[in-house]
């Protein structure tokens, strides 16, 4: 193999890439990456075996790449990305010789990597023919960065640690929970032909893919077989194994009435609660405060036998139905807050020791459910 | 004690005296920042018995600063200063009660923070009338950055993990080696009166130090006791302990005389030491680099059997003096090279096996000295 291109443009597809390299294995394959060069494309992948980056460049008048020799190697992504990055601007050589050593040249500089032979190379999920959903990269960001933080940390229940897919003829639904708190998001779409989809996907690589949206609007594809599913993002693949075994129904714990509803203003409620939270940070009181809804307004309080206490009250915007007092996990309400996208917030409450829901006052299609603590 | 003022000023005081807040300590008072209110000013203390920082306001239009009752209470600095951080930008109540617990308080939020008594909290070192010396904040700054790296970090020899400073009436000279390398500067300086000092100054406080010099060129006064010294950089006072001991005679080890001398253009230099360095950062290469000075061309290299290697050559400015090739801790000539300022260079050698120096191109008045890898 042999090309040269600019040093920005190899920079640029093998930081996206290197994004799926492993982080700890013993097979050394896995901590590289495989560039392969045809006629007028270079190519860069990373597959850790769970989760798979494969970019592109194709020869433009910006990134002069020329193909000189096609062919592939695996290079160490750890050193191969240090070098690119610290290599001037300009065109770098890159050629591989038959012990698989690779110069990268460029200027008066002229490094030699050991690199591996790209058989060796893991090979990606295929998707023959498999049918595509068309999501907005807006959508599709919106819908991760709703359901992500709610999902299990723990190998306890695997299923728990990814967020649920479930695409329908009109609709597509990201849910996620870890059992204390739920966050679930439909956006409308209307499917070219008849879609239906359930899949869970580990929340490890949505969150990886989330990194790789550009805040430019683009159409994402994405496509599944019974065992992986893959985004098609522009010239950048992602793809990603599903989790095994059926996600439990969620429908039946989101509760469908409210004894109480408030709405409040959303940054201002996010203050307060992340105020209360200082005093709430010792291991005792494990981020538990306290929230008492009366007579249209909020006080938000937390104390702590070390540090001390504190209160804040809120006027809400509005109030029906009976006063409450609640307390919760602060640290769960934040996440849930950080997700809403409205100057209002309406919270929907039955009782102390019921979950309570966080929507974007007037929109129904998402919500974040969250265990109140309860209370002694 | 009772005083008002808005909540960015009293963030600033917090901020600054928390940089002296004891990290790891079973007494709590040393966890706490002391805040003493008198007529119109406002004083933070914190101090670790090692470094002390104490800052103060005064009230002015901006600050709002309001003393109701005089009087100090020691809170608790890292809660403080994120209550501090997160109160609204308006004013902010502080109000000490009996028992030492502090209501802060702004607009609709209460704290309650459980204070320590100010008896408690450790005297600040005096300084009777000792004479000082006056810096302006750029040549601080620079005597620092030239010094402070070359420290030691092991407590096997404590006096290397301070920084020599020595004055006589003409020049103020800062000096600092952990035995592999030595960087010197000196600051020419017109004292007022005789003033001869000769101490040693823990890098750690001088590090501190770094962080609170404005880049707003200002006049810093330094007094000494035997005991402590004492900056004094507009408001705000920090102290710190010296170190014990006699500094050895650094004088002798500096070569003055050299066989061989290059001159390097500054920027190319450190990117071709930074690229080298890439290849020798496993455990085996231990940053070895090495330097081929041959005809008016510098050939870097470093080699590495599990990575690859690296050769790069580069144009010197002018060489005099015998060709010659040494090796190195490329981290030492990286650290070294971003305390010069200038655009070139120079490079002194004695051979392969002597120590080299690094100075700014034509200046005197500081060098950046360098033990070699021995070649086998």
């Amino acid at each position: 193999m042999k090309f040269s291109v600019q040093q920005d443009a190899l920079l640029n597809i093998v930081q996206i890439a290197s994004k799926a390299v492993a982080s700890r294995t013993t097979k050394n394959v896995l901590l590289g990456i495989l560039l392969e060069a045809t006629e007028n494309t270079l190519t860069a992948t990373a597959y850790d075996t769970e989760l798979g980056i494969q970019t592109h460049i194709q020869t433009t008048d910006d990134n002069h790449l020329l193909v000189d020799e096609p062919g592939s190697i695996v290079l160490p992504a750890r050193y191969l990305l240090e070098v690119v990055k610290k290599l001037p601007a300009q065109s770098v050589t890159c050629q591989v010789h038959d012990n698989y050593t690779t110069d990268i040249h460029s200027g008066q500089v002229d490094f030699h990597l050991h690199g591996i032979d790209a058989a060796e190379f893991p090979k990606l999920p295929v998707f023959h023919n498999a049918q595509s959903i068309q999501l907005s990269s807006s959508d599709l960001r919106n819908l991760i960065r709703w359901t992500h933080f709610a999902t299990s940390t723990s190998e306890v229940r695997p299923i728990l640690t990814g967020i649920h897919l479930q695409s329908s003829e009109t609709q597509i639904t990201f849910t996620a929970t870890d059992g204390l708190r739920l966050g679930t998001k439909s956006i409308i779409y209307e499917a070219p032909q008849a879609n239906v989809w359930d899949a869970i996907l580990p929340a490890k690589s949505l969150i990886e893919l989330l990194k790789l949206i550009s805040d430019e609007e683009q159409t994402i594809s994405i496509q599944f077989t019974s065992s992986h599913s893959l985004f098609s993002l522009g010239g950048t693949l992602f793809y990603t194994r599903l989790i095994d075994g059926a996600y439990p129904d969620t429908t039946r714990i989101v509760p469908t009435v409210h004894r109480t509803e408030v709405i409040v203003p959303h940054n201002e409620f996010t203050d307060a609660i992340d105020r209360a939270a200082l005093i709430a940070r010792d291991r005792d009181s494990n981020n538990m405060i306290r929230m008492e809804v009366k007579d249209s307004e909020l006080v938000i309080s937390s104390s702590s036998p070390e540090i001390g206490n504190v209160s804040e009250s809120l006027q809400v915007l509005s109030q029906s139905g009976e006063d409450l007092m609640i307390a919760f996990n602060a640290k769960y309400v934040l996440d849930a807050l950080k997700a809403l996208n409205q100057d209002e917030v309406s919270i929907h409450f039955n009782g102390a020791n019921q979950a309570f829901v966080l929507k974007e006052h007037g929109q129904e299609d998402g919500l974040q459910l969250i265990s109140p603590v309860l209370m002694r």
